[in-house]
């Protein structure tokens, strides 16, 4: 099998699970617990948090970590601004999307930014927007999950905080983290990240903070994560989202390179008469959306199952549109739309991978298209 | 090492994590994807939550997975009455104590009932309140954290729905589940439950609700477990949790009068000029709540650590009270409260360590007595 769903969730890393085992038989304790054993697990997650802000050059940050990067999401846009003018773009994970509009059904003012063919926001349209509201938070995602379109966030955050300083800008990171090489600036308010798609596990993510910033609690108990956390902390989850960064960071550029020739590849030997490339050339080398041109991408993701190649389909099954609400957003037509798969790679496919995975898209697109008609 | 703080955390279970490692590296697919690989893994967390609600003979229920006890409560405390009066009692949980100071912040009216001596609910305290308010929501705790007091919930969701059937009424069940004999009855309408207390991990959670009651969701995003949680699941957190939850339930008699035995023993070993016995007779066996009469409860489980004994500590050291907020609502005198220890069990607790537990506890606070005289 060859696994090209890793935008959704990677195959955890065994030596990230190796690292941190010791927090599963040996150092199990509270970390809220007053007695050694259990302050010295709360030390060992600070050291992960030191960790993470160290990758990102994150010197003015504090890093909270939750369960998963929707919750990071979610504590960015309903806890650090009460109430007032909200603005993203089309582009946006469910998780901020769709928090939009609860925004919006709880009585605020929700903008949404246009979005360039590629998937990346229209910094035109984002600016318009910024220069005639008067705007309280702004959520711009750092790589778009469907296309992989890589928004400047610093540029962004720099460009918004000139015209208006006290804006909060808040960015999900979730598929930008361990890929790219960055870091952050102090433009950014608000981060998130989260564990699965850098082979460490479901359940573990974190909200980056600035230090400048005052934010609310979104689980309220407790007391952990500095009061803004509530929640025995997920210490084995987090150790292994330890392991999993420093691997993906100490390689960086390698793997990022790596996996550029990858998506490269298999670019180049899709046949251009039955897919249609909807990535941009410099999107993250990590994703790759095309379009069967005319046919149904949940189909052809299927017959690629049976023949042991595992892709995303774009299209949101569960939506009033049989179509992707972002890929519908880059302007893009029916015929494209309707035949959405995305690719997305890790450092464990094999170069030879790529030829079989060309091939058998070519020819199960091919095939498709024969019997249809 | 003699761990007896198993209410604030347990031991994971090796046979839990090894049943469930197969998802770590193999199953470890989105189970939002759509490919055979995910929808099996969407299928097996399915099956989890059939297995809970059996156990707790839920019928009447549906189960979303959360990452921790708090979380559940929060969702049920924030996400099932919008504004009103709430109600819940002196003895709750932060996770339910500070989110009702929280929904007092935002302008709803908030009562708390009384306890008993034990760290019970005084119902007719609680009762009085129903009597004379015009209630939405109540909460009251299944088993005391701190005192290891059982309420009936059962009939005290009855006595309310009798005199209001329109009450909404949610239980943090986290001290219960896996350790009482139990189950739920229709008149509950949320009862919150976690992983790490019963030898599963930390980062798993669960929130039962009533199919009658309508809640909202209290993660927005991808729409996972029906639209009350997004964020992808935690898998393999939630399937330790399914074979420690199974383990728990196969033994709960012999668990139960086995604990059970452990804790008389230790009560009936105890110095009773030197300890005064807060948990009563017929309190959950899996906690032991003792003061130390005019010690410090901390200073008492600092030396018991140096022994080698690992218990826990009943004051909470970052309120403005010296003394444990729960404890205090009990009614006891300084004396007492200063002093307070828990002791909480497991199975894996030897009978033989419990007289070396309560040699060492007579010694030390006899010994303790004598310095500071």
């Amino acid at each position: 099998m060859i696994y090209l769903d890793n935008a959704a969730t990677t195959k955890p890393d065994i030596n990230a699970i190796n690292y941190a085992k010791g927090f599963l038989l040996e150092k199990y304790y509270n970390p809220s617990a007053l007695y050694r054993n259990g302050i010295e697990v709360a030390n060992s997650i600070k050291e992960t948090k030191q960790n993470v802000l160290k990758f990102l050059g994150g010197v003015n940050f504090d890093v909270v970590f939750t369960s998963c990067g929707t919750e990071s999401d979610n504590q960015a846009i309903f806890c650090a601004v009460k109430r007032g003018v909200f603005v993203t773009d089309k582009g946006e994970h469910s998780a901020v999307y769709k928090s939009f509009l609860e925004l919006k059904n709880r009585g605020n003012t929700v903008l949404f930014a246009d979005l360039n063919k590629d998937g990346s926001v229209n910094i035109d349209s984002l600016i318009d927007i910024i220069r005639n509201n008067k705007v309280d938070f702004v959520s711009i995602m750092h790589v778009n999950n469907e296309t992989g379109a890589i928004n400047d966030i610093n540029a962004i955050a720099r460009a918004i905080k000139s015209i208006n300083k006290n804006i909060v800008f808040h960015s999900d990171g979730v598929q930008a983290y361990g890929k790219l090489s960055y870091k952050l600036s102090n433009d950014i308010d608000l981060y998130s990240i989260s564990g699965h798609k850098i082979n460490a596990l479901k359940g573990t993510g974190a909200l980056l903070i600035n230090k400048r910033i005052k934010i609310a609690p979104f689980l309220i108990g407790g007391g952990q994560e500095n009061g803004l956390r509530s929640g025995t902390e997920n210490v084995f989850g987090i150790k292994v989202f330890d392991f999993a960064s420093k691997n993906h960071y100490n390689n960086i550029t390698e793997n990022f390179n790596y996996v550029k020739k990858l998506k490269e590849k298999l670019i180049s030997k899709l046949d251009k008469d039955l897919f249609y490339i909807i990535s941009s050339k410099d999107s993250s080398p990590y994703i790759l959306s095309v379009s069967a041109i005319g046919l149904k991408g949940e189909i052809v993701m299927h017959l690629l199952e049976e023949k042991g190649i595992i892709v995303g389909n774009g299209s949101a099954c569960s939506s009033k549109s049989p179509f992707s609400r972002v890929i519908e957003s880059c302007g893009l037509g029916k015929d494209i739309l309707s035949g959405v798969i995305r690719i997305s790679f890790s450092i464990d496919i094999k170069e030879e991978d790529i030829d079989l995975v060309a091939d058998e898209l070519n020819s199960t697109v091919k095939d498709l298209k024969r019997i249809i008609k």
